[in-house]
C-alpha cells in the first residue's frame, strides 16, 4: 500500500466539502477539441488507452506474494519503451528489479518521474467485479470506473501519463522537459530495496539533472478539489513483542490462566512496555529525547494550516474521520496543527492469546504490539529506532523485542520549487485552486529523492479520481458524472499540461 | 470447557513426575475375577460399554453452536434411565435443558452426581482421528484410546459411572447409597442457566438429602497419580472494550494511522485502564479493596502446599508449564502458595486493529482485553464485578465497558467432610497415595452445591486417564499401556468402590 495514497486520502476526505473544486472549464475544452492535435488524440484513442490500462491491470505483479514479478517487470519495460523511454530497463535490486529510462529530448529542464509497478494483494472473494478482469463498470454518482486492484494505486493514473508521452510522440511533439523515469517493484512490501536502485551511479546522475520528481496520482477527491503536499511524515512501522522465549520469565507457550498466581505474564509485561512509550493520555510519544530533533512549523506552515481549517467545515472533517471531539479534546486549528507538526506514537493492533469470540482461560506465552511511529524534520528512521530500543533498554525492556518491518524518513519540499509551482498553476488552469498542505501526515519513500545526495523537490500530481487502494473494488474514473471530476483524457490531459508548465516556470 | 478440567490438569502435571502413583494391585484384582460379580460383569460387557460411549461422542452435543441440543438432551435421558434413574427426565431452564433424576434404594446416605452432557466445539481439521467418529486408536505409551470430542471431558468418565450402576443392576445389588443426578447442557458455555436448575423446588429437595456432590472425572495424570481438590477459585470472565463509539472520542471505525496526531486512541485508552489493575509488574490486583475479603490460608493448608512441593520435583513442574522461573523471581514454595491462595487479574487475549502478519497502518475505532479474574474465598463473582466496575469509573474510565460473560464464586470442602475421606479410601484401595491440594487454581461451577442452601461437599472423583479437553485428539484410555492406570473396566470399577465408600464413611 501507498502509505502516501491512504494518507492522502484521509487528508482529500478532509477537504471533500470545502468546496475549494471549482468546475472545470468543459466549454473551453470542447471548443480546444478540434484546436489541439494532443487532445483530439487522446480523445480518438480513448478505448485505447483504457485497454491498454485494462490489460496492465490483468497482470498483477505482486511482491508480496512473489506473484508474476518477472513479467510485471518485462511489462513495465514495455510499456515505458512504448511511451518513449527508448532505453528503459530491468534494474536489478536485491529484492525485485526495478525499471529505470530516461528520454533526453534536449530540453532545459529534466522531471524525474517515480512510478510503482507491483500492486497489493486482493482477495476475489471480496470485490464485485474480479479484481484482476479491470471490468468497465457504471458507479453511481461517479460514472463508469475501470475496477480492479491497481486501478487507482498506482496502473490508473501512471497509465494516463504514459498516454501523455505517447499522444505527444504520435502528433510528433517532443515533451517539452527531458524525463527519468524510475519504477520499483516493492511499494506495496515498504520499499526495502529500492535505495539500491536509486543509488546506482547513473540513476543517480540521471537524477541529480532533475529539477524534481512526480509521481502521477489521481489527486481528485469526489468533489473534485485537490490538496497539495509540501511535504510527508517519516514512518517506523514495527512489532514490540514479549514472549516468554525471549523473556525468561513466565510461560514459553500458552497454558491455563489459573498458572497466573504462580508464573509472570508477557501480556502484562507488554502492557507496562507500551505504557512506558506515551504520555498519560496516550497522546505524546515519551520516548526518551524523542522531540529533540523536531523542527517547529514555520510562520507560513502555520498560515497553511489557517486555511485548511477555514477551507473545511469542522463538523464534516469529523464526520469523514467518524469522530466526535479532537484529540485531548483541542480545538480544531490545535488538531489540525498537531496533524502536520507532530510525531506520533500509534497502536496499529494488539495481539495476544485467544482473538476469537468469548473467552479462553488462557495464559498467553507471547504478547505483540503492532506500532507505527510518524516522525517530522528532522527526526530520522534511524534515529527513531535507536532512541526506541534505548528507551526500552533503559527501563529494563531490553527483552522487548523491536521488530521493524520497514519504514522511510519524512520528506519536505519547498513551496516555490519549480515543482510545486508548476503543480499549482497546472490545477488552476484546470480551475481549480489547490490548497496547500504544510505536510502531509501520511508516509511515502519520497526521502530518497528529498534528501541528500538528491534534495529534490518531490510531489504527486494528477487530476482525476479514484479509491479504494488496498480494498475491495479499488476504482478510477474513465467517465465522468462530475464535471468537476476528470475523466480517464482529461487525467491524460493533466499530464500534459504539467510537462509544459515544469518547462516554463523558473 | 470444564474450567476445572483444564486447571486440574495443569495441577495433575505439575505432580506428574512426582511417584505419587503406587502399582494397582493387579494380582489381586485378576484373583477377584471370578470372585467379584460386578468386575466379571464389567469385564464381559467391555465391548458394549465402549460401544456406548463411543454412540455417545458420536451425538455431540454443542451449546455454543445449538448443535444437537435436544437430541443429546434426550440421549442423556435415556442413559441415565438404562442406568437406574428411573425418573430421569428433562427439566428446563431460560437456556437449555438439564436433566434430572433420582435413584432411591432406601440407604442411609445420599451422594449428589453432577454431569455435564454437553461438549466443546470440535475442527475436524486438527484431528488425527475424526472428532465425532469415536475410533479406538493405539496411543504410543498409553495403549488403545478412543479418540473423539467429550473422551475425557466428560463424556468417557461419565459413562463409566453409569456403567458401574449398570453393573450393579446386572447383578441383582442396590447401589450401596440412593443417588442423586443432574446435568447440565450448557457447562463449555459457562453454565449461565445451571443455577435455573439447581433452584427448582424438586430439584433443591433431593439435593437436600445429599452428603456431597461428585463429579465423574479422568483423574489419573499420565504417571498414574491422583490429586483431590479440598475446593476450587472463583473465577470472572470478560472483556474490556475500549471504543471511540461509547467513548466519544477517537474515531468509531478504523482510521488511517496518520490520523493519531489529531485523534484520541482507544488502544491507548485500554493500554491505560489495563494498567491499572494490577502492580508494577503485573502480577498483583490492583483493584480498589479487591483483597478485604481474602481469608489467609490455614496452617493446615500451608502444610498442604508444602506436601506437594515436596512431592513434585521443582524442575519437572517448570518443565511442564515451559517456564524457567517462577512470578517475581519467588520461591517454589511461594509461587505454590500463591497459586492456592492468590486472587489474579489475567489477560487472556488482547485484540485491536490489524492482528495479521506484518502492519497496516491503521488507528483502531475499538481495542478489546479479554480478562479472567481469579478469586478466592470468601470474594464472590458479584462482588468482584462490582469493585472492578467501581475501580475503572472512579479513575475516569466509566466508559470502558465490562461485558461479563460468565463466572462462579469460589468452592472450598472440608477434608474431612465424608466425601473427600471417601475418595482418598477409594483410591488409596487402588494402591495409590492421592496429594491433597487445598483449593485448585482453576475454577468450576461447584459453587451451587457448596454454597448456601446447600453447602455441600463437592469434588471430583475417578480412576482411568484422558488428555485433550478443548484440543485436538482428546482422548480416554480403554485398554491401558501402563499398570499404574486404569484403563476403562478399572475406571468403571473404582466408581463402584467409590459408592462402597461412601456408604460406609461417617
Amino acid at each position: 500500500m501507498s502509505e502516501e495514497v491512504r494518507g492522502r486520502r484521509a487528508m482529500l476526505q478532509l477537504i471533500a466539502a470545502s468546496g475549494a473544486a471549482l468546475a472545470l472549464p468543459r466549454a473551453a475544452a470542447a471548443q480546444a477539441k478540434s484546436a489541439d492535435p494532443v487532445r483530439a488524440f487522446v480523445e480518438k484513442n480513448h478505448d485505447a488507452n483504457v485497454k491498454r490500462l485494462q490489460d496492465w491491470i490483468r497482470l498483477p505483479g505482486i511482491a508480496a506474494e512473489n506473484r508474476n514479478m518477472n513479467e510485471a517487470c518485462a511489462q513495465m519495460v514495455e510499456l515505458a519503451r512504448e511511451a518513449g523511454f527508448a532505453d528503459a530497463r530491468r534494474v536489478e535490486t536485491k529484492g525485485h528489479p526495478c525499471v529505470f529510462g530516461t528520454m533526453d529530448v534536449g530540453a532545459k529542464q529534466t522531471l524525474g518521474v517515480y512510478f510503482m509497478y507491483d500492486v497489493k494483494q486482493a482477495d476475489p472473494a471480496e470485490w464485485s467485479s474480479p479484481p484482476f478482469e479491470a471490468a468497465l463498470v457504471d458507479k453511481p454518482g461517479f460514472g463508469k470506473v475501470v475496477m480492479g486492484r491497481g486501478a487507482t494505486n498506482q496502473k490508473g493514473p501512471e497509465s494516463a501519463f504514459l498516454a501523455a508521452l505517447r499522444a505527444l510522440k504520435a502528433v510528433g511533439r517532443k515533451p517539452p522537459v527531458n524525463l527519468v523515469l524510475i519504477c520499483e517493484g516493492e511499494e506495496e512490501i515498504g520499499s526495502p530495496n529500492f535505495r539500491d536502485a536509486v543509488e546506482r551511479p547513473e540513476v543517480l546522475a540521471a537524477f541529480k539533472r532533475c529539477s524534481g520528481v512526480m509521481l502521477p496520482m489521481n489527486c481528485q477527491n469526489p468533489a473534485g478539489g485537490v490538496s497539495v503536499n509540501l511535504g510527508a511524515k517519516g514512518i517506523v512501522e514495527l512489532e514490540l513483542v514479549v514472549s516468554g522465549e525471549k523473556w525468561g520469565r513466565g510461560p514459553v507457550q500458552d497454558v491455563h490462566s489459573s498458572q497466573k498466581a504462580a508464573l509472570d505474564s508477557p501480556a502484562w509485561r507488554l502492557v507496562q512496555a507500551l505504557q512506558s512509550l506515551v504520555s498519560a493520555d496516550g497522546n505524546d510519544p515519551a520516548i526518551d529525547g524523542w522531540f529533540e530533533n523536531v523542527k517547529p512549523l514555520t510562520a507560513r506552515q502555520k498560515e497553511l494550516v489557517d486555511i485548511i481549517v477555514q477551507r473545511t467545515p469542522e463538523a464534516a472533517a469529523l464526520k469523514n474521520l467518524g469522530a466526535k471531539q479532537w484529540v485531548r479534546g483541542l480545538s480544531y486549528r490545535e488538531a489540525m496543527e498537531r496533524l502536520v507538526s507532530q510525531p506520533t506514537v500509534n497502536i496499529e493492533g494488539l495481539v495476544s492469546g485467544y482473538t476469537g469470540p468469548g473467552g479462553k482461560t488462557i495464559l498467553p506465552g507471547k504478547a505483540v504490539a503492532k506500532l507505527d511511529l510518524r516522525l517530522v524534520p528532522d527526526m530520522t528512521f534511524d534515529e527513531a529506532v535507536r532512541k526506541l530500543k534505548a528507551h526500552l533498554a533503559k527501563r529494563g525492556f531490553a527483552d522487548v523485542e523491536v521488530n521493524v518491518s520497514g519504514g522511510y524518513d519524512p520528506t519536505q519540499t519547498d513551496e516555490n520549487s519549480g515543482l510545486i509551482r508548476a503543480t499549482q498553476a497546472t490545477y488552476r488552469k484546470a480551475g481549480i485552486e489547490p490548497t496547500l498542505n504544510p505536510r502531509l501526515a501520511g508516509s511515502w519513500p519520497g526521502y530518497l529523492f528529498t534528501s541528500p545526495p538528491l534534495s529534490l523537490p518531490a510531489g504527486h500530481f494528477g487530476l482525476g479520481h479514484g479509491s479504494g487502494a488496498h480494498a475491495p473494488d479499488e476504482y478510477m474514473v474513465i467517465e465522468s458524472a462530475n464535471p468537476k471530476v476528470a475523466g480517464y483524457d482529461g487525467a491524460v490531459m493533466s499530464y500534459v499540461d504539467f510537462l509544459q508548465q515544469m518547462a516554463v516556470v523558473r
